[in-house]
């Protein structure tokens, strides 16, 4: 193959077939798309034993808006090396990636047909324990091995400039920093909380947050992120989870990758009163809560370990510098939670979590909610020093 | 030519000829080589009528070590190019280059040679009211145009990526924040300050500073650094001021280039009394901390104007953010200004104003007084909230 075309079904079962020896006879195999994306096909190639691999290829536009939104397909490429790297560092709660090709740019990887999507689980009131220690594990590793820590300075810097991604990079910018705080075209804003959202537009005082948190997404490359860690790129079953569409991949704050997840547990958090009865909501607020502590006590305990044991340049083998260090992640991933919270309520891109509660009053009360908390979070977010203060500001704020 | 090779003297000269229509008649050139500098060849080609222009090119090793020091020849697009763009939005005070040959890694540039070299003419107790301002123009418009605030966030990832200059970065990276304060074997201690020296090596509470510092040298990609701005990258006159070399070029932390200079006002302010008679060693400080007070005075007048008036993203285009951002410049700069002082006085890398004082006692007393001073900066960074607490604390901890 010599240029890009998209693949039919044919046509990714036969690039599966090549690239793997999973499958025996390929008379046997069957390809179906079924991706709900937007960037992308995804077809499952699989024989008639029930084994089977996905086939991930980027399309060269974004598939909700259509050709008129171009985009690149060197995602691919990112995507593919964001998830080996991570794969490398946490093998068991990163998607496998078998093959790359970055003609086709087309990635053949491990298929997850036993997980479920855990934004859909949430949403249906599961409850995993294992959700945050091992999303804290792969946090932990991930960030920790790809960062100032571990690697030299000359590597580093080779690894900031494979992973530029400005294309995608330039999505989040407008997307989570500048849009929800101002009247752009974009923005997707429920008329019951119009007036609520519009306070945002003239908040000079949280604007001047959110440009400080924006411009270290821009300039502090501290680790390889995922970059799109909200609980639609976690699958999980009843044992594990694992991350999945690293498209989003660059060197960015670490804060941003845990106060992705951490904004999409507090997301989830608002939206129980909308989607569950109230005793079932209350279990699973009780639960959230639980879950975004161990995420937080889990991620600084391993990454206080791994700094301890691991760091390779000696001016950072200090242990008050790695204390300081941590709280500053601690205190940004609050910050990039709460843009989260905001930007999932008002921006283009919204959440099943707020968007599927079905009672129009509820809903704008919960869309309420997070804009609260989400503004608290940003603005509190150098004063609180653990995540039990956090635990607190979130149920002040949903009671008061 | 299609390979690198050092030029001799015959060959800077047709260089110098062929790529500037300045000289006129060829037959009467001349060209000398008088570079002092450990890395580079530095040929003057000059025409019977004393036009001249300078000959810079790149040797594959650092001179002062020899052949056992390689050292890339990339350096010489990384200056070239820093120059270049640092002219581009200072003219006045950046050295012109007037051609590149990426094979040769050598440059063609203005020859300053009615002007001197600043820390010989400050170490002469010479006073220029011109230096502030001048350097603060400088600086103020070489990182505020080559920042977030102006590039989009594509073009200033690719700049980025451009003028990565590891193994220059590398350099800094060890002398500045690493081997002062271990007991390394590149470290260059006289005897009389052994013990104060060791007493860096155990300062626990002063090296988590220090390694915060360094983290933001790795990973602060604010604006195109010149990297290495001490008082010998700066040509002066009786009316002008230029900068020069910038071989240590990379984006960087705005503050490394502020304290930079900055720090080399205080080694002078530090040495006088080791330099001159009292009398001129009291002026000649009052006049270096005026220039230091002026130069950031200067300097956050003037970028102060550009973030309001220039700012492109909309997100950063708010005035709160702004002071703030400018604040922590500040605190940076006193930072890397502490970090100046220290590792120019037990580093590898002296500097004339401490070194060249003869008598011995009193050079040690200097020497004492700039650990202490470095410490103290480093340490108060986050507390000093404008220049004359800075001056403050400088004649403070003179007298104290």
């Amino acid at each position: 193959m010599s240029e890009y075309k998209t693949f039919s079904a044919d046509e990714a079962m036969a690039f599966a077939d090549k690239h793997s020896e999973l499958f025996g006879d390929h008379s046997k195999l069957t390809a179906k798309e079924f991706g709900d994306g937007n960037l992308n096909l995804v077809f499952r190639v699989e024989n008639d034993k029930g084994t089977s691999l996905i086939v991930k290829q980027a399309l060269p536009y974004a598939r909700c808006v259509g050709e008129s939104w171009p985009l690149t397909t060197d995602r691919a490429r990112i995507e593919a090396e964001v998830l080996k790297m991570h794969h490398r560092f946490c093998p068991g709660h990163t998607v496998e990636v078998r093959y790359f090709d970055p003609v086709a740019c087309a990635i053949l990887m491990e298929d997850l047909k036993a997980y479920r999507i855990l934004r859909t689980e949430l949403n249906a009131g599961k409850k995993f324990n294992h959700l945050a220690p091992q999303m804290a594990k792969y946090l932990a590793n991930t960030l920790f091995y790809t960062s100032d820590f571990v690697l030299s300075s000359e590597h580093k810097k080779a690894e900031v400039a494979r992973f530029l991604n400005p294309e995608l990079c330039l999505i989040t910018e407008d997307l989570f920093f500048t849009d929800p705080y101002c009247n752009h075209e974009r923005n997707n804003i429920e008329p019951a909380i119009l007036e609520k959202a519009k306070t945002l537009w003239h908040d000079e005082a949280l604007k001047a947050e959110v440009a400080a948190l924006k411009a270290d997404f821009l300039s502090k490359p501290q680790a390889l992120l995922h970059g799109d860690l909200h609980s639609g790129s976690i699958f999980i079953d009843e044992e594990n989870c694992k991350v999945i569409d690293a498209e989003f991949g660059f060197y960015g704050p670490i804060g941003f990758d845990v106060g992705s997840l951490l904004g999409n547990l507090l997301l989830n958090y608002i939206a129980c009163p909308g989607l569950h009865q109230a005793e079932d909501a209350a279990e699973q607020q009780a639960y959230l809560l639980q879950q975004a502590e161990q995420l937080w006590q889990h991620f600084s305990q391993t990454f206080t370990e791994l700094m301890s044991r691991e760091t390779q340049d000696p001016a950072l083998d200090n242990s008050l510098y790695q204390r300081r260090f941590l709280q500053q992640v601690f205190s940004d991933a609050i910050g990039y939670a709460g843009c989260e919270l905001i930007r999932r309520t008002v921006g283009l891109a919204h959440v099943a979590d707020l968007d599927s509660i079905s009672d129009a009053g509820k809903r704008a009360d919960c869309q309420r909610l997070a804009l609260k908390l989400g503004r608290e979070l940003i603005m509190q977010r150098g004063e609180l020093s653990n995540i039990s203060q956090l635990q607190t500001l979130v149920r002040y704020q949903h009671t008061s």
